[in-house]
């Protein structure tokens, strides 16, 4: 099948420049029959469903500013609009779940970011390790510089354990590897080959997930199930010297015990992610010198937004070629999702 | 050859505890034949030139609390003194060339930590293009969260350059495989052959090695030739949004410039080394929100100290055995090191 493509492309000017640098542009444009650009910034929703009507487009290409899709995008579009290729991750503020049940196709940047999220941990696994935060505060502002009694952490020929066996948990496992660690994963739903796969040991309870390893990266999904599901007696049984360093998501922890155990200054702490976002200002984890912070950077960076970019136009080519698409967000993806 | 080992310990408790943890303490006064363990902290200079005298040694383990080896270790032993396995690195304060040159053999950590210096570049590197310097200050200080101006890079895909190819070089070679950079190598010093094996290019100027990679790493040795070597041109010639990270030494590099051009914002920089060690309390890098900054903690780190312990068993047994070993201090090498 070849479908016509009519796509509107809705994204301000650093989206195109970061998800479509240099040439890139272009190919994505090339990839339209006809095409309508338009910058959601400069729109109101009234003139974004009036475009959308006039255009009558079959596919969207989106990001972040964006306006959302219309509960009667099939009415507004003549019943043309079947796709909208979304550059960046959560959906939950383009589209309802009612709209993907009419059949609409969304897909998102799907798993292109794993990489630099597991980047982001490794760097705070290493970092932690190292009391990087509390270098920054001592060395930055006290003068600060390490004396005898200055004790360090290395990663490497440490038991790391893993809650969760996702996209980004492999691709760390990956990044792991020359560190010569021994991989523990608590993910109950993982099957046993994906693990072998990876050279990762099963582990069968989060008591021992976290008892029996040096350093926890925190990559649970946030279902119901897993809200706080991270106590404080799971904290305060990693082992003395050891780290928590969180890249999935905030609310799998109970933060108040967090900030608790973290007080005590027995283990080091990384995050990224935070039940709340942005970060309260009077949040206990600021200040606190063995937590390093980032406010959710984990990815994709800036510079790797063209990993979407690609996965965008390896889609919109598929699309025209009536071929399966990658990184769709089915209707069940997204009731599970936050 | 068998030799009789009559080795002194001289090491301090927590030296024992770090560089031979646990059974590695019964294995290492195992590979004696007779021995004494001392305390060097609760001995004067002339106890333990006494002690030498008394015990007459033919092997001392020592570490950085040691007294130094006097100029006439030969006469107080009575010639039995032939080797000193030196936990630590620089063996500068324990001994002096000419001590080296009447022949006593003298091993110190080799490249036992290279890895460990390594993992300290990569995290440096990874948290200088996230920014982590700044985002420590903002975050734990200024209630800072991110903005949609804000900006953050990746290691993924980047071109590296690294100064120098020794030991530490290789293993950051090796921790870098997984991020699929591009690395090249100034070092006129190393064959192609070893280049090849770790997938480097060789650059062949200095000023190709900083002007086409965005990413840095300073490890070139500190010989006469290379003091100063990385001047302003070469600084201010790293694409903008790069970063200079040095795990080598200080004095590598004009440390004015690297804060002048610093200062300017267009590049992030790692330090763990400086010229002048404690970095000085008026220093410009403190406070300069674009540097993440350490207090020389490359390597080895507390933990894994015990490398260098293994190392030195390793060695002992050697020495026993009448076998090389490893890791040891030429008066060449010694007149070439700071």
């Amino acid at each position: 099948m070849n479908t016509s493509n009519r796509i509107i492309y809705a994204l301000n000017a650093v989206e195109w420049k970061t998800f479509f640098p240099g040439a890139m542009r272009e190919e994505a444009i090339g990839l339209s029959d006809e095409y309508l650009i338009v910058n959601p910034e400069e729109m109101s929703v009234a003139q974004w469903e009036a475009t959308l009507a006039s255009f009558q487009p079959n596919v969207i290409v989106a990001a972040w500013k964006c306006h959302a899709i219309p509960a009667h995008f099939d009415v507004l579009t003549g019943g043309k609009l079947k796709y909208v290729c979304y550059l960046a991750g959560s959906i939950r503020k383009l589209v309802t779940e009612s709209i993907l049940e009419k059949g609409l196709i969304v897909s998102n940047w799907g798993n292109v970011i794993s990489r630099v999220v597991a980047e982001c941990g490794l760097m705070l696994a290493i970092a932690a390790l190292r009391k990087t935060a509390y270098w920054q505060l001592g060395m930055h502002l006290e003068g600060e510089w390490k004396t005898p009694e200055t004790v360090s952490g290395s990663l490497f020929e440490r038991r790391v354990g893993i809650h969760g066996f996702g996209a980004i948990s492999q691709a760390l496992a990956i990044l792991l590897k020359p560190f010569d660690v021994k991989i523990e994963a608590y993910s109950p739903s993982v099957p046993d080959g994906l693990l072998e796969e990876f050279d990762v040991k099963r582990s069968y309870t989060l008591e021992a997930l976290f008892s029996e390893n040096d350093v926890i990266f925190e990559l649970a999904a946030l279902t119901p199930q897993n809200e706080g599901i991270v106590t404080e007696a799971l904290l305060r049984s990693i082992p003395v010297g050891g780290a928590f360093i969180n890249i999935g998501r905030g609310a799998v922890v109970d933060e108040a015990a967090l900030a608790r155990v973290a007080s005590e200054g027995q283990i080091q702490v990384g995050l990224d992610v935070y039940g709340i976002e942005p970060l309260p200002k009077d949040s206990p984890f600021r200040g606190m010198k063995n937590i390093v912070l980032l406010p959710h950077l984990g990815g994709p960076t800036t510079d790797r937004r063209q990993d979407s970019g690609r996965l965008a136009l390896s889609n919109l080519k598929r699309y025209g070629a009536g071929e399966t698409l990658e990184a769709t967000v089915s209707a069940q993806v997204y009731a599970r999702s936050t």
